[in-house]
Parts: structure tokens; sequence; C-alpha cells
């Protein structure tokens, strides 16, 4: 096991290690999310993080990679290819495909966990990432879709945001439909259409002029890399240009005589009427430039972006955008099964919503009892009587440690001490064992006194207090207190 | 997105699909092991699914597979080779020799997730499976051994069994390491001497003589499967099968004058005695079979298993064997950097748990209160009031759904509350909404009475209840109760 050469410890490219306060909060984040979704009757499932890669499809819109960002390999078992799911909504329609006949319709559910992403690596973005999902399933009408924005809103508020910090803006990809048909575009080319919509899912990043560079012959950014356009006219692309800075008042002209868009603007006003209705626990707006990058979308889309700025690691103030997006796909089921399922869903990124309220507001400090208390160890023969000083503190709910080091070494034992945060370290050498009595050391104390206090304030204040080793639980949940 | 073929819609073979009772069962399971954990000092870890494959190494026993049983594939940034983790504790050696100049050490930490496995595929198996991890890193004592076992048993009763369910098993990878030594195995190859190991992993499934068999030329089963076997001399068969039925007291004998051997016999002795002192939640003994499948393995060994007989799906009575394992593994963090750190970790097969938990006890239906009320649909037109009826439900902590099929069926309705398990009904049609009134039918009740009232009950216990619309949260909060 012992090579000449040692290997390199590094996670894999793009991906890192969550600990402490971020992966808490987290895991808070998720169980708080997942208590809203189930008590709107969304309950939850878990699919495989590996499927059959002809069962997710390519929906994402990174083109340009092999299997388009998806982590792929083949099956040893049969060639049949295998791969990560890169979203939540993909293994769903297999998994409701799969058991469409023993399932209650409408099927609601919720899902959290990773998805992967073969993307570039770039900084700040990484290949896994946690989302929260819940969809409705079988249920065609618009008041699932208005169901489906005021839970996000409810569930976003749950996960720790204020109603004005975030608010929900919605669209409808059928309007797109309408002016890409009046405007010739669908008739061009299905990679013509493809890419147009992508182009206009980069707004928030590239702004107008680079997304009107991208529906023409092509952007070159600042690094001077060239990514080809979808060749639209003149005429074609300024429509869309009116299109995606328009107001809803705008929008009937914009849609002109085509089918599509006109159930798209029908579709569009019931959403909003019925979600406004209910009360939404965040504003709720039309936006044009709401597409979603994903292939599958098919109606009603929607998107929920931060309002707040935030100055990132390295002091810029920015908007930290989308925290989480969705829409109806009622074509996704249809691959696997001879019938329409209509269906629509909503996911929560949530890894960069913890990370922007990271940014904002820095987890609070944990109080004392929260941190645990340090038995150190005088003389290692002892240990069974340090571990049951240990156990006795768990069985009153205090988190306690054991020290592992050299027993010798006590300054190595407070610096461990301070390096895990303990608030207390317990000492009792054997002179103190034969008289029946602990020291507790308090370590809070002792760093404010080291930093602050007067002579006075030192003499009143001891670090150090000697106890009864038969008191010693209600005395240490006195000074935690 | 429609294609002329539908796809298949199956999960990967070798995974499943989890929700319901189950799904919850783990999840709360999850948390109560990890809650011990952190009482322990362990906090929690995450470390990504996806590792260089280098850096796991290559410990799983299923040698006759590519790639050892790991789900592996080439990257196509650098073609260096990836891999699905294994297991929690490869990449746990890789993220402490990472950030080994940070770490307090003592370093303890806690970790649960999924992990993958490429094995043949075998009923009841799955390539997918939870483990719920604690280490303890750059602790060289035994008392961290003693630590570990005591917390192992702890978990497992907050998992949910009781203390006379399981038992922990304890050993040492020294005591069979100076049997190799003294019977001349370790002379051979390394190949003969890890061949050894993992026949005696097997005891369990294959019985004494099948592990004479794998020690010897090797094992036909009763397919007319051959493995070939350590091919051992029968002296060397003989002492590994004596050591394998030895207890405590034969074991100064049978490691003889081999150092190694001595080292792990007092190894054991101080770990056992330690952790007895400790009063550990469940038994705990010696068990000269547990030597643990994985390679990396250095000094104490332990497995939990249940001692209770469970009947399977198929009505076979039997024991489920083991359900968490773990040892010191004081060469593995070592790969990485050039220094020994000590470590030692248990890992618990928190699905296996949950398998054998619901065997036992199938999980208790559902109180009233836990179950969702459902809304039902008369008009389409009122859409908004029924959401802000349900949002009123909601309010009061009562997990509500509004129902999105054709409103015309009502018999769908009833049959998809039903379907979802809900308690109660909530019916208003256009003339109750013109008096303020709303019809509760109790569910639970309807089946009730169908199944068993004579006519009397029936009047007595009226499924339906008209109320006052204002009056609707106390009217179900005290039918709920």
């Amino acid at each position: 096991m012992t090579n000449s050469k040692n290997l390199a410890a590094a996670a894999a490219p793009g991906f890192r290690d969550l600990a402490g306060a971020a992966l808490e909060m987290r895991s808070s984040m998720v169980a708080r999310i997942l208590e809203v979704y189930r008590r709107w009757g969304y309950g939850p499932l878990e699919t495989p993080a590996i499927e059959r890669a002809e069962s997710l499809g390519s929906e994402l819109p990174d083109e340009d990679r092999p299997n388009s960002g998806v982590f792929a390999w083949e099956s040893i078992e049969d060639n049949t290819a295998l791969a990560l799911r890169y979203d939540l909504t993909a293994p769903l329609a297999r998994y409701v495909a799969q058991n469409i006949k023993a399932l209650p319709l409408p099927f609601r559910r919720a899902s959290a966990g990773p998805v992967w992403r073969n993307e570039k690596i770039s900084p700040g973005r990484y290949r896994q990432f946690w989302q929260c999902d819940a969809d409705l399933v079988g249920a065609p009408s618009i008041g699932a879709d208005a169901e489906v924005c005021a839970m996000l809103a409810e569930a976003l508020v749950a996960a720790g945001l204020s109603p004005t910090d975030g608010e929900i803006k919605v669209s409808n990809r059928k309007l797109l439909d309408g002016v890409l048909e009046s405007s010739g575009v669908n008739a061009l080319s299905e990679s013509a259409r493809l890419t147009t919509i992508r182009a206009i899912d980069k707004l928030d990043r590239l702004g107008i002029e680079g997304v009107r560079d991208l529906l023409g012959p092509g952007r070159r950014d600042e690094s001077g890399a060239f990514t080809p356009g979808a060749d639209l006219s003149g005429q074609q692309t300024e429509q869309i240009m009116r299109f995606l800075q328009a107001d809803f008042s705008e929008l009937a002209a914009l849609v002109g005589a085509s089918a599509v868009g006109q159930d798209g603007l029908r579709e569009l006003d019931a959403a909003l009427e019925l979600s406004t209705k209910m009360r939404p626990e965040m504003p709720m707006r039309f936006d044009p430039s709401i597409v979603r990058g994903l292939g599958y979308y098919t109606g009603t889309v929607l998107e929920a972006d931060l309002t707040f700025e935030i100055e990132d690691e390295s002091g810029q103030v920015r908007r930290f955008g989308s925290v989480a997006g969705g829409g109806r796909y009622d074509g996704l089921i249809r691959r696997f099964v001879k019938r329409d399922v209509p269906a629509i869903g909503v996911s929560i990124g949530v890894d960069r919503l913890v990370a922007a309220l990271a940014l904002r507001a820095p987890p609070a400090i944990k109080s004392r009892c929260e941190r645990p208390v340090l038995v150190t160890v005088m003389d290692r023969d002892a240990m069974a009587i340090y571990q049951a000083m240990a156990a006795e503190l768990r069985r009153a709910g205090i988190d306690t440690q054991v020290y592992y080091g050299n027993p010798r070494k006590f300054g190595a034992q407070l610096k461990y001490a301070d390096q895990i945060g303990a608030s207390l370290a317990l000492i009792q050498g054997s002179n103190e064992r034969a008289l029946g009595r602990v020291t507790i050391k308090d370590l809070d104390l002792g760093r404010r006194i080291s930093a602050t206090a007067n002579a006075e304030e030192w003499a009143s204040q001891p670090q150090q207090r000697d106890v009864d080793r038969a008191n010693l639980v209600p005395e240490i949940l006195s000074m935690l207190r």
C-alpha cells in the first residue's frame, strides 16, 4: 500500500468538499424546503444517480461538449451507455413512465439530491451540485402551474429568504414559439430554433448586445473566442429583440396571428391571474426573457431571481441572479409511453442559494451549548474514566469529545480544543481524581479575558473552576446556559 | 422529442427507486445516527461522488470485475480516469491528506451518502446504497478503537435496534497476520494472502467447508461455477481453520512467536477491555472470523451483526447478518502524504438496516393527522377559492392537496383521495359556496363503515359533515385529533 511516489491528494477537477457551517446550512435548508413540499402533498422520491443514458436524453444546452455535458460511460454488462443524472426531472419522467399504471394521477413528488454536469471548469462552478425539486404530473390545467409558482415562493421563504429578497419571473414558451413562428425562424431548422432559445437564455450574462450578436452571425468574447450564432436575418433578430423587451400589453401584437402564440398568451394570463389570487409569499411578474435553457419545456416557464446585491469573495458587488427554475414539460414522459402525460416542475438550486445567503450574512457563531466540551487526558491509564465522564455528559445532551493524542503535550490538547471550537475543557489528573474533583476550564472566558480584561475582571472571573466530580453535569449545564 | 419507437421505461440494471415509508425510514435513521456521531464530536463532511480513480485505489474484493467493481471512465479533460466512490473511507483519506496542515488532529468526522459498486447483478443487491460513516483520524491509541466500537453500538440503538437485536464482533487483522506468518502463508505471495483473507470473509455465506475449499485448490458452487482457491498446503489450511474456530484463550498459542500476532493480541485485549468498561449499549465480543473484505485494514476490525431472525419476502426464515463494519486503516492516508496518519472508522449500511427492520416490523400505518386532506374541485372557475381553502389549512399545519384532474369525474377524485391515503375530503359546489358552507367527508370512517358497520352505526356516524366555511380549520383539526 506504500508507494515510492505519493499520490496527489486533490479532489477531481471541478469538484469540492463541503463541511461545517455551509453543509449544515444546506442540510437544514433542504429539510425546510422538503417540509413545505410535503405540506402541499409532494412526498419524497429517490431515484438512483445512474440511469441508462438514453432515458435521460440530451436536453442540456452544452452542445459543444461530448455527451452534451453529461458524465456517461459504457456499461460492461451489455454495452449500453450509463450516465449520471444531470437533473432530477429526466429521472422522474422515467420513473413515472415505469410506474404509470400504479401511480395516482395527478402525481406529486419531491426530490432532493446531487446532480452532475460535465461542464468546462470555471471559477465558482461545480460539476456536482444539489437540487431540490417538486413536480406535479398528470395535471394539464393551468391551476397546476399556479400551484407550483406559489409553492416555490413559499419554499424559498422557508429556505431563508425574506419575501422581498426575490421575485418569481414567469413566461410561457409558446409565446416565444409564436414569435419564432410569425418571424419565420421556425421554418429555418430545429437547430436555429434551439440556438435562438439558448441565446435568449444568456440575456442575464451577456446583455442585450450579446444576445443580438448570437441571434445574428455570432459573438466574439473578450478572450477572442467566437461562438457561432443562429444566423437570423436582421428583421428576425429585431422582432425577437422587441419581444425580449416587451411588457405584457404588447404581447398580443407581437405573437400576431400565431395560434401557438395566442395559446401561450392565454396560458400566461391565466397562470398570473390564478397565482396572484393565491397571494404568493413573493412578488410574481411576467418577464419575456425567461425561456430556460433546457430543451424540454413546452408551456409555462419560471425562474426565481434574488433581488439583493451581494459582495462576492473578491469584493465585487453584483446581483446573484437565478436560484430556482422550472416549467411545464408536457412531452418528456411521452418519450416512454404512448400517451400524453402533462407535467410541471420546479427545481431550487440549493447550493447556489446557500452561497448567496452565506455571502450576504456569514453564519452566526455557534452558541456555547452548540459547541463541544473537550475531556482532556492527563494519564492514558485512566482512559476508561475519561470516557465514562464523556458518556455522562453526552447522556445529558452535551456534545463531548475525548482527546486522543499524546497526553504529555497539554498545550496540544488546548490547541485542539481551540481548533474544534470547544466551549469548556475538563481536566482531571491523578491527584484530583483521588480527591473526587474535576477542573472545568472556561475556554470562551479565557479567550475573552486574554483579549480585553483588566486585572479586576481577571480576578473576578476565574477561567478555571474546581468542582465535585459528582456535580460535574449540573455544573457544566449551568456554565453552558 | 417524440419518437416513433418508445424508449424502455426502466431504471438501469441493479438500481432501484425508493419512495414512501422506506425512504422516510432511511432519512430519519440517517438523521438519528448523525445526531449520535455529532454528540461524540464527529461533525459532518460531504465529499463529492466522483474522485480521481487513482485516489480511490482498488481496495474492493471484487477482483474478477473490470476496475475491481468500481464504476470508472476516462475524463475528457486530460484522459485521467474518474470513478464513483465505492465507500466513504477512501475519499476521507484523500480529504485528510489534502487538508492535513489545516485539520485539528485527532480529526473526527461523520459522513452519510450513497456509494456505488459495479457488482454482478443478483437479487436483493443494489449497485447504489447508502452508508453512514464516522472516522477518527490521527489517534494511534487503542482508546480510539474502543470509542468507535462503543459509539457504533449507541448509533445502532439510535437507528432503531434494541440492545439485544445485535452484537458487535471484534478482532484484529494482526492476529490473522500472525497466523499467516507463522504458517508460512505470508511467504507465498501477496495474492495468496489476499485470497486467503477474502476466503475467510466469506465464512458467513459459505460455511466452514466452503472456506476450507477456497483456502485449498478452490470451490465449485451449486451452479457448477468454479472459484480458484489460495492453494495453501493442507497444514496451512488446518492452521487457519483452527484460528477461525478459536476462542480468545487459544489465541496466544495460535499466533506463536509471531511479533505481529502478539501485537494484535495485545491490541485486541486492550480494545475489548476498554470498550467493555465504556458499557456499550450492545454486547461486544471477540470473533476470529471477522476480517473484513477490504484490503486496507491494519489492526482492529469490527462488524455489527443482527441477532434476530427474519422472514424474507419468499417466507424463508434467515439471519440477516452484518449491517455495519469497520476497522483501523493506518496505511491509507500514507499513500498521499509522507507520514503515518493512523485512522479508524466505522460504516453503517443504512439501506440494509432499513430492509431488516422493515422485514421484521412493517412500518406503522400513519395516523390521521399525518395524512393529507384533499380539496376536491367541483367547478374549475373556482380554482382560486379551492386553493385559498388549501392555503388556510396548510397554514394550520395540515398537509393539503388540491385535485387537478377532470372535475366532472367526481368518482376519480375520491379514488385519488384513496390512493394518496387522504383522511378527509372537502367538497364545495356552487350552492354550498353561496350559503358559505363546506362538506367534510371522513374517508377513514367511510372505509370502516362500509367494511363493518350495521345500519344503526351508519346512521349515528355520519361520514359527511356540513360545516360553516368560517369554522373550517377548527372543525378539521377536531376531526383529525
